[in-house]
């Protein structure tokens, strides 16, 4: 096969139900679905040069050298990649991710995401969406959803392998086009990781009851996408955003990812949802808030977020489409 | 039996473990026991005079009549007072509370227990502390643990009259004199009352969950305190108190009693605990927020609390004796 340079963006996501808990710690696979939207601007950028004169792969992200732990998830990812291609060429690679983590978006969606698409192409494959959305969840398991665009929903699957547990776009963008404000804290606190606190979160008595709700959520959710329902699409977000944070703060010792502007902010959207603006909230494993607003309401809603004692900054964005190739040379 | 007049002080108290969830509505039956310390000076008194001239009970509250709903708990107290007294004279009730519920402390537990000895008294029984503990409580569940000083449990009870469902003292103010700090955090938004909340909560999908940590960890928290251990006792106390706000935040619609000085404190505490003071927190069914404190870090603690943004003062007490009569006249 023919090996090339390869680049390719691939886009944030926010979950609207979360992934949290895994059935299988390797391959990254889910104990429930979960569904999310596709960012519009904000994401990572990787290019993948297989280079037959290397001796192991090589990564640069945001102009340092990857740390050991990264390295093994790219590892794997480039591995699956050889494989398929029957190639046993080692890559440089080179990353930027245009939204840091520290601004309440986590990058190693978006990054997996672009690492599976040109890591792939540069190997000379050409994989579908499912297989690229497989490949990135090796990496990270969000990054399963940041391949598609617009709504997507991530199944569960029930094979071993992982071989249908995939994310696939089930509603595009346009279908109803939702603002994104990111509503940032800053944390001076070390951060525990995802992957580190979904582990200390299973002994949590609420860890079962959590999962079997996800299950539930996400059906209800995608009802209130179908229907365009803020109401009702409020009541799950926030509702599992809330069950999510009750279960990691239930585990002992207790996970508390929220900071005091982080509960102001959850309090300010309730109320502007109660004086009729179409918006609801969500929160990952960090203290920043994401906050999903009606087109016409975006703006006073920064607005109003923005002025929120330890509020850094808010970010707006939309919802939009999936990963995608920005170059590739033979 | 001789009417008299009688007057009775009885503290509040601060759960350990918390009381959240009914088995009986009417009789205050928890579905889980609960442990608590009683407060030394702040609380209730309450003075009740039977006058053979009223057609009803009459009771002036802070220096105004009672609302309806709380007439009614009045009244269930007084009835069952009544009968065992084999009386049928009603009463003119005074009562003040030496601490506003807007403080950060519940005014129910000491308003019911004072009623509980002052009320028994005047119509001429001699309750112990059990019998007053079981009356308390059918004013107001958490009333139950007024009644008696020190560190109580109030078992859960198996009898569907609540024969068995009453709060005693398992070890006294000394063995353990911990300082309170109450560190009060002003709610401009109307508060959902422990009664409704726990009737709202009970659809939550970790309300079960929620009952079962609650019996495990009146087990852990009773060991924490007959060792004098402060570690224990932290992961206990925060533990259960994060449980049953999880459980809050989790049902639908959401019950969030936290604001974002809530939350600074929390942080607080624990950040002290981990450079060595003995300390930790628990949260009500509100938004201020308790720290037991050794002796010897109690100023400290409490000036490092005042200067949290939000903080509206620190109240700092002690574990003390139960209810007592102050004043009784034949």
């Amino acid at each position: 096969m023919t090996l090339q340079r390869a680049a390719a963006f691939a886009p944030s996501n926010i979950a609207l139900t979360k992934y949290w808990g895994k059935r299988d710690e390797t391959l990254n696979l889910p104990l429930a679905p979960s569904l999310s939207v596709t960012l519009a601007e904000l994401g990572s950028l990787t290019v993948v040069q297989p280079e037959p004169e290397l001796v192991e792969d090589v990564m640069i992200l945001d102009g340092q050298p990857l740390d050991a732990a990264g390295m093994i998830k790219v590892r794997r990812v480039l591995d699956a990649v050889r494989q398929m291609a029957g190639s046993q060429v080692f890559a440089g690679l080179q990353s930027v991710n245009t939204v840091a983590s520290a601004r309440g978006l986590a990058s190693s969606a978006s990054a997996f995401a672009a690492l599976a698409l040109s890591a792939s192409t540069a190997y000379g494959l050409d994989l579908d969406d499912a297989a690229l959305s497989r490949l990135a969840r090796t990496g990270s398991g969000s990054a399963a959803r940041s391949v598609s665009g617009g709504y997507v929903l991530w199944q569960t699957g029930e094979r071993a392998d992982g071989y249908d547990s995939y994310a696939q776009t089930f509603r595009d963008a346009k279908h109803w086009p939702l603002r994104i404000l990111v509503a940032q804290v800053l944390d001076g606190r070390k951060k525990v990781s995802s992957t580190l606190g979904m582990k200390q979160n299973r002994d949590s008595p609420l860890f079962a009851p959590w999962i079997e709700l996800c299950h539930r959520d996400v059906r209800a959710c995608q009802q209130a996408i179908d229907a365009r329902d803020m109401t009702q699409l409020a009541a799950v977000v926030e509702g599992n955003a809330l069950a999510m944070h009750a279960t990691m703060m239930s585990s002992r010792p207790a996970l508390l990812y929220w900071q005091p502007a982080t509960l102001a902010v959850i309090h300010e959207v309730r109320r502007l949802r109660s004086e009729g603006v179409e918006c609801c909230f969500t929160i990952d494993a960090g203290s920043s808030v994401v906050v999903l607003v009606a087109e016409q309401d975006a703006r006073p809603v920064a607005e109003s977020l923005g002025e929120i004692h330890g509020i850094e900054a808010v970010l707006q964005t939309r919802i939009g489409q999936g990963a995608r190739l920005v170059e590739a040379h033979g």
